[in-house]
């Protein structure tokens, strides 16, 4: 059976909720087992106030956690015991495993992947792709969104492979639309780096390539990946969610402000609730990094259970659907000598 | 008196919406009047629609219109007879004119203020910046937002000086926070554009440098200004738009979608509208373009008169209050020196 490794101490959440979610999961897909990471007595006691099916879940105890405090590279190299990397070996050495969440520090998940796990053959740069929900109630997926603060125009390039590669295997996306995430539609537009990945992305042929978009294309639009470098990325993704929570945060206001309106939203409470839902991007899971030799999903460090749970649907759902030799099936397919020159 | 000038040609809504908007501000500010530039036989037959006091308005015929399809450059200097080039001088050889007001091509607008209007002393760039509203109900201003997609650390520095004199004497803010825009809040985050210009924003005693601060603080955070570079500030800036656009799209349709939340709607109408008019952020005016000598003002292309009014309304204001004089004292007062080297 399919295993899944679950972070069970990173996250400012941890590990209550990132248990609960996990736990969740259980019951969200069928075909798989969930093996935590961490200290195994903490666990076994948040596990044991819940109902489950106990042939789908281990517990690998270690006994130490990598913190936000830490820097990554040398956590990595010298917490051998800690959650995030007994994890990453078990993902690493068991051909059952498939895939592994954490909802903690993302660098040193990052570095972690990076180091432990590997690239897959011709990625230059792993990627972190999160979907963000749009208007016409699907997902799109911004990649990078903060691996890589520092870009050259060919991992722009494969950003748009990998993630057109992601959206085809886990959202069945028959032909992606791929935009390139710069300050205007045309074609001239943006710094050097981003007019070279334009020119770059429009010699692709294994992706549909739609130009330059603008970040009101990332929720507005109609595309269903949007490149960006990491630097930028991160501060769209972070824009939307300040949005997301300002809105949230008026409407909670608005709708207290006197008795007329808190019995108003009680009409008005099913519209309101598919608003709040559809802007809740918890509920699409964390991000996935793209470009590893097995399926990690980085949870947001402010994960509840609700989002842990999708997060490892998520990494279900690509390793079932074949995520990373997708990935790799198109990079071969692609000519990357050029692109790759000069790397 | 104090004047106005409002290109009259320039924008998707052009002329009808900006004369609209227009002669809406005069009743907004009793203490100036407007010259439209354009062609003054359209303008005239669109002016006889409204009543208005007839003192307060004047017009100057001219016969060329700059578009969004011209070269900037090639436009400011070969259409000498434009709306948008008449304007600007105006607003350079007369001692009356304060402010200058257009929805017309960006490009062209920030070409024609630093070619015909100049730099104030000591202004190394230019910058685009809008006002975004936040949590608190007021706004953040985000510095720059597309006048410069490539910068050097000393402009960002710059781009926080000036925004910090704008939030000062347009707003009375009296000590505006200023946050530099990353991918991450620790001091080291960002590429080393941003890296190098925390350190400079940090040494400005004018100023009150909060640090960094990520996409989510532009609305659900504690700054007043927040410096970025041209290129992710427009992402940002866009990217919020267009989740205010997804958020009034998915109300308007799910306040639609049946009979009942038609009935929901008349009772929540009060507290969505104060939504929406959160997020509506035309009602805010347009962008300041900071450093130019005088006030000028870019409305967005799509400007309709509700957003004409308050962009014409801001630039009165900007002048009252001084913005030139006190962006070009907070630069006096700065040691740009070591900044200004390496420019």
């Amino acid at each position: 059976m399919l295993k899944i490794v679950v972070d069970a101490m990173g996250g400012d959440n941890a590990p209550v909720e990132i248990i609960k979610g996990a736990l969740q999961a259980l019951d969200v897909r069928k075909n798989f087992a969930v093996i935590f990471t961490g200290d195994g007595e903490i666990i076994k006691t948040e596990l044991a106030k819940y109902k489950y099916d106990k042939t789908r879940v281990e517990v690998v105890h270690c006994t130490e956690v990598v913190t936000n405090d830490d820097v990554p590279t040398s956590a990595v190299r010298s917490k051998r015991d800690s959650s995030l990397v007994v994890g990453m070996r078990l993902l690493k050495e068991n051909e059952e495993v498939g895939g592994f969440v954490s909802a903690g520090s993302t660098g040193a998940v990052l570095t972690a992947g990076v180091m432990l796990i590997g690239r897959i053959k011709g990625v230059l740069r792993p990627a972190l792709c999160p979907g963000i929900p749009n208007v016409r109630g699907s997902r799109t997926l911004l990649c990078d969104c903060g691996a890589n603060a520092e870009c050259k125009p060919q991992y722009l390039a494969q950003f748009g492979v990998m993630a057109s590669a992601y959206a085809k295997a886990a959202f069945g996306v028959k032909n992606p639309r791929v935009g390139l995430l710069t300050n205007g539609t045309e074609e001239h537009k943006g710094d050097p780096l981003h007019q070279e990945a334009h020119q770059l992305l429009k010699q692709l042929n294994c992706i549909d390539f739609a130009g330059n978009v603008e970040g009101r294309d990332i929720m507005y639009g109609d595309v269903d990946v949007a490149v960006s470098d990491g630097f930028s990325g991160n501060i769209a993704l972070k824009s939307v969610e300040g949005c997301g929570k300002t809105v949230a945060a008026v409407l909670n206001r608005e709708f207290r402000s006197s008795l007329g309106s808190k019995i108003a939203y009680l009409f008005a409470r099913k519209p309101l609730k598919k608003l709040k839902g559809m802007l809740d991007y918890a509920r699409l899971g964390g991000s996935v990094f793209l470009g590893l030799k097995k399926v990690v999903v980085k949870s947001h460090g402010s994960s509840k259970a609700k989002s842990i749970c999708p997060s490892v649907v998520q990494a279900v759902d690509a390793y079932n659907n074949r995520l990373v030799e997708t990935i790799a099936d198109m990079l071969a397919q692609t000519d990357f000598a050029g692109v790759q020159d000069n790397a």
